[in-house]
């Protein structure tokens, strides 16, 4: 390890007082630091420059943020990922490192290699129409299919590896990765997915249907989503990772799979995704 | 029964066909018969008359077309509600008295008195802010509380009789009847509520959290919902019965509790709530 | 209030403390107390007397214990049922009154009138063969149905006022009261349901369909259920509130309803079912 | 393709009607016929042997009868997997190959090399006390664990890869395969698997929470399963594929992870899991 990016969520409380004590820690232990402006803003004195040069010039790249933090940086770095590092200061997130309270045992423990690469799958997705792409894109979480129009339902059919899954008449349409099940899919009602599963969960949201339950399909299935039915002139819109991208018409066709190259989530080896997951969802087998 | 009045989907095929048998067969019993402009699109030869004359001279009011048209007819006709009979023609609805294809049956058994009165209750709401009632509404399905932009979460807060119920953070939430039970409160995971249970149902949308479950209130439990937290100048909107109507700030307090005069609505003696349920939502208690 | 009786778990941690200083409590306040041999075996000194002649004596009844010993005593005091107060040392219930620490308020708060009312419920249930009556009950909770063998699924047909309402092939079948939705009916699925309102709650164990919700019918719907299909000779199992009661075959009928007379269950003016519910349950609206 | 072998459900209508046709229709295209003594009591004039000798003897094994006859074959053909081949005549199971209406389509299809291989992972499971191996099972649906008694709850600390998952207090635990997940996991409300998931799902039945989800974990991933708390003498029953086979009790582990060598299982090219999820589940991503 020679040298360590860090950027950070500028409204982050706690970022300062964390990178005061974190990079001289990293200095000390032969380790070369690099900022961008948004860490930069929290801390004075660093070697500070843009966002592609810091991920560039880093061998791994510390965030300063929370899961929402780290989903946009991802995307930052998109297509050339460098493992990360999530710090995200007083609170725990699915994708966390440390909370902060502990800056030289972050750094000791980054600079011995006291830590476990968690290797995420990143979905890749296309859009096509008449058979030429419109938009290409990579999620860490997911891709949400829905309505322009948030009192509207959409309709959509799911295939998967050609065959067709369903047709769902629904408020939309989660495609999930295994790190994605424990945001929105979950809350969908999607089953929880070990980050070592190597699989896409595909959720309806609110289908008009007594029954509703998630499909998991297999690494190697591509799913093909199109628009069905509806007026004229509808437009869904794609959301990748929660953020509305790409207006979508019946014309189109969304082809998702998972992506070659995963994403080396920076994880504490003596914290399990399952204490995470406890710990963060107040999950108990019982209540009583 | 001296007088039908009847209106209309004016895109529902099958209308006229069913009309021109109907009236007939009313008249030849001696009731009089008077049609909306949207009834009057589809047959020719009656007494047209708009929409509130024809209610306020009719016993009963026949609504051709789906449960939509249903409640669109039911908003129409608010505050005075007179028994509805719904004719779906060739489609099986929650509301449908019949399903179009024996209008001179249908004609005899409304005449003779062959039917059963299902007393529906409506929601009564309003929307207050620094104590000045800003808006006032019924529902006969649900109202629905959503962010207004698609891809983002309301944090509402809901209390039951003044008792905090708990804070969601969540898609939406929505506050159905037992007729609402059946539509969108069921999309959401919601349980199945017969008509004659005089509850609540509060169904929240996808919220982010392991559990999402359904709490069910008694008839004199009033339903308070305050938007809290979200950043300022958040709008969320207020649907009432699948239509966005009214934008709902964090200062806004929504106040809901069941109306006092229900929609009387005629069904047939002898299909029964659950027949429906099992034959439109195909449901059935096993599947193997 | 002339007279306390008291009746309590034998196995209960801390009853005796409790007592020790509730019973002076009360008696200072000019009430006398009558205790059952249960409650006796944590305290002397005070008037022991049979369960049924404490119940007579009694206008309200201290239940020391959990919802389970709750249960039991409402079950011992069937048919004649005295306002009962939950008396949980150590730990919150879902009809607990008091946790135990402040004996002298709780006796003070009991004397001075300074509680609600909450009038629960009950199931009234018949199983009849060739329309025989073989046994009746009634239930604070819930009834389920299952097979005797813990492998074996049943096949059980459910109508709702003589119409029915599906054909389950299902683990097992539970009908609940309001009381009863925090209970099993919760597990399997179902709602929450306030303690005010006045309905029934049919929820499936496991279905085996990838449908799978429950069903809440109104205060005058009587519900029947009967074995069908299955293997000759098969048996069922009815289990009142949790104890496994009644052998049924497919040629018994079980008839359940709201039973008349409602248990009055004593609890604090100033803690809501709600707010148990959010402590008991660790529920929350979101947990991100 | 040399020699096909044949096993049956003695009680399977339609059997004899199928064999008929088939066995001539192999023999016309060259193909040796064996068939063990369940098949041989629907076919006279076959050469008819033991089970373990019909299946060391064949390339491929038809099953005659249902999902339950396929899993009864596979455990009877543990350790040694053939390529199995479903006919249920009459209906369509997940597992069937073909509904038996077409007997030399299919012995056409079948020497043709017309088929696909669909490869089935199984669950090996050991039961071990004090270090010892107690039992050692496989599963190609699911193993269950619950208590003896119909009426008692299970207390079972769950852990994956040595990382405690959670600790159910349940009605019971299901660790299911793909194939498993549209059985018993589906009913407890587990996401439906695509048989090209490798992966394992955990689903409990009934906890006693709010919160219910299934666990998705990967396929090198073992699952350990330990009865905590609960009485002493407490005794857990474990279902291996439905049929009850194992007491546990708290002094046990019980170890589950993906066994090594898959089940063949021969389906149609033309026919997609999802079209046989579609069909038998009545599955439809809209009811309305």
């Amino acid at each position: 390890m020679d040298c360590i990016g860090i950027t950070a969520n500028r409204g982050k409380n706690g970022a300062s007082g964390f990178l005061k004590r974190f990079v001289p820690a990293l200095e000390e232990r032969g380790v070369s630091v690099v900022l961008d402006e948004d860490a930069g803003a929290h801390f004075s004195g660093g070697r500070v420059v843009p966002f592609r040069e810091m991920v560039a010039a880093a061998d791994m790249v510390v965030v300063l943020g929370g899961d929402g933090t780290m989903l946009h940086s991802v995307h930052r770095m998109l297509p050339d990922l460098k493992p990360v590092i999530g710090v995200n200061v007083g609170t725990l997130g699915f994708l966390t490192f440390s909370t902060g309270d502990d800056p030289e045992e972050t750094a000791e423990a980054l600079v011995a290699g006291d830590y476990a690469i968690s290797e995420r799958r990143l979905l890749d997705g296309v859009v096509r129409r008449d058979g030429v792409e419109k938009a290409h894109f990579q999620a860490l979480n997911e891709v949400t299919l829905k309505h322009e129009n948030v009192a509207r339902m959409i309709s959509v059919e799911a295939s998967v590896r050609g065959d067709v899954l369903n047709r769902y008449h629904a408020d939309g349409l989660i495609v999930a990765t295994p790190t994605g099940s424990t945001a929105y899919s979950m809350s969908a009602g999607g089953p929880v997915v070990s980050p070592r599963s190597e699989v896409i969960v595909i959720t309806p949201i609110c289908p008009h249907a007594l029954s509703n339950r998630a499909v998991v399909v297999g690494d190697d299935e591509t799913i093909n989503l199109c628009g069905k039915g509806g007026e004229d002139g509808d437009t869904l819109v794609l959301a990748v990772d929660g953020h509305a991208r790409i207006p979508i018409t019946n014309a189109d066709v969304l082809e998702v799979r998972l992506a070659e190259n995963p994403l080396p989530l920076v994880m504490r080896s003596d914290r399990s995704f399952y204490e995470t997951l406890r710990l963060k969802l107040r999950w108990h087998g019982s209540n009583v």
